[in-house]
């Protein structure tokens, strides 16, 4: 097949396409229990902002892109399904895990199928040469070292700020960097901007995860479409909650007795305005993203969806 | 680097050091969970055979041969932990498992780090254009239908022996397969031979799966170093247990509704003669693996070396 190029919504198209054919490949007992997970996938930003990073001049990206994308959202299922296993999620954006509908056995083998699959898929790109610098295998072990780092630190509510932000760079940052970096690698860009664009990336996807922090302290189980059970309960400390222990630290040791109610946490995260400092935090990243995108120069198409991603990232935290 | 040559012992003591050296990479986090794993890695029989593939006319094999071998083995590491898990078992040759000793969490994301770093082993080959039709991510997938087809079938008391044989065929032979393949690649043999050696594997590792399952009802837990907990008692039917089923039908229906204990289990396997049975089992693939030997031109040293794993995999089942 010719590295054929496409305009970004036929690319995204075939990125839905390519997608559910990796998840619903192989024998019907795997569809049996990931086909589902085509209807969790949600928006597929990090597909969307590859492929804004491969766009040429005249609007269109390769079929490479398309492939590195695909790779991108399954690896990114892959996560889900061995993240439910690890928090013990029975619901996801409101679909009920795999993990609770097929049991952990088969959600550990379920990710391990899907991995395989994602690094698969990235074997299968025509211009090798391009893609030399790209190492998505590394990619993967940065965000398995990520997911690591942030279940030694379960309950620990002693974490500072700093050590926070490293972590979730490399647990949810790294895949979109890794987008990012593909794309841009995709867009035959020099290297300092690819370094801009892997920059950019970064940025955005800490942005996405302080919002994600704020929301588990803003809204009700139900407009979150998240499981029951609030990041506090489930022994993961976030931005808003350091915050209020570094400006009220007795409750640390009350925290660490377990005689801190989830109310009582709630409560503290809204008198030290946690959610405020944590979109401060996220401000900071904001205007580094868009330093970022000044310097890179961006077609108006680019800059349309990669700029909108970083508002959404951003602005969400608002409401 | 060069793609040096090395004679078979001196390859196989890199093999060693790589496999350590990938399995410590790392921050010291992965290090302290996972460096363990390197004194329960055992004997690396699958390295073993993979060299002894890749051995050409002057007794060496290449570098890559090296490299393909340590994937190997660090993909076998990944793919213990994660049965571990699976398996909810406490030992594994005598060690504690990383699922007991650091949790489910922790053993679900060192899984997922050790099997991005096998497939990113694979991809550092130097040769690239010979292994051209080697896909490791595909094997990778392949195991993990295998597993996901077994654990399918747990406590199915009525699977057949040809489905049962289809099922380790996919879980175990695969990697020896993998082994065997790759191996043959790098020993640059011809199409021909190549599907030879791809054979031979497959049936070497179905011979020692079949060992592994006659052990389950023929020692006592000491002596096989496996978790206390019988095959039986977590659900997994194997041959012996086929074949005394199959001999005795009314036992499945007691076993169906739990009423079977592991004490009459024992009895009905002996009774029937299930071990017997699946040594002659294990024959069947013996001939037709020393058929696939005797067509490829081996060199003396191959001859002992894979012939060796051969006799040991089904001597093994005697004693």
């Amino acid at each position: 097949m010719i590295n054929r190029r496409l305009d970004y919504e036929t690319a995204f198209r075939e990125v839905q396409k390519e997608t559910a054919k990796i998840i619903t490949s192989g024998p019907a007992l795997v569809r049996e229990y990931v086909s589902y997970l085509t209807e969790v996938t949600g928006k597929m930003m990090r597909a969307r902002a590859l492929l804004a990073c491969a766009l040429d001049e005249q609007g269109t990206v390769s079929y490479d892109a398309v492939r590195f994308a695909a790779a991108v959202e399954v690896l990114h299922l892959a996560t889900l399904v061995h993240d439910d296993i690890m928090d013990d999620a029975d619901l996801r954006r409101g679909q009920v895990t795999l993990q609770k509908k097929a049991g952990k056995r088969t959600a550990v083998i379920c990710g391990d199928f899907l991995l395989a699959a994602a690094i698969r898929e990235v074997t299968a790109v025509q211009e090798q040469d391009r893609y030399k610098s790209f190492d998505f295998s590394k990619y993967v072990q940065n965000i398995a070292l990520g997911e690591l780092r942030q279940n030694i630190n379960n309950r620990n509510f002693r974490l500072q700020p700093f050590r926070y932000l490293s972590i979730i760079d490399g647990k949810t940052a790294a895949l979109f960097e890794a987008s990012y970096h593909a794309g841009a690698l995709a867009g035959a860009t020099d290297e300092r901007t690819q370094k801009l664009y892997r920059k950019l990336g970064r940025y955005t996807g800490i942005i996405f995860q302080l919002t994600d922090d704020c929301i588990d302290y803003e809204n009700s189980t139900d407009s979150a479409l998240k499981p029951v059970q609030s990041d506090f309960e489930n022994g993961v400390v976030t931005l808003p909650l350091i915050h209020a222990f570094d400006c009220q630290p007795e409750l640390v040791v009350k925290a660490e007795r377990n005689e801190l109610s989830k109310e009582e946490v709630f409560e503290a995260v809204k008198r030290h305005d946690g959610v405020g400092y944590t979109h401060r935090t996220a401000e900071k990243y904001y205007k580094l993203a868009q330093d970022a995108m000044q310097k890179i120069g961006m077609t108006k198409e680019q800059k349309t969806i990669l700029g909108g991603l970083l508002e959404k990232a951003f602005v969400g935290l608002k409401g």
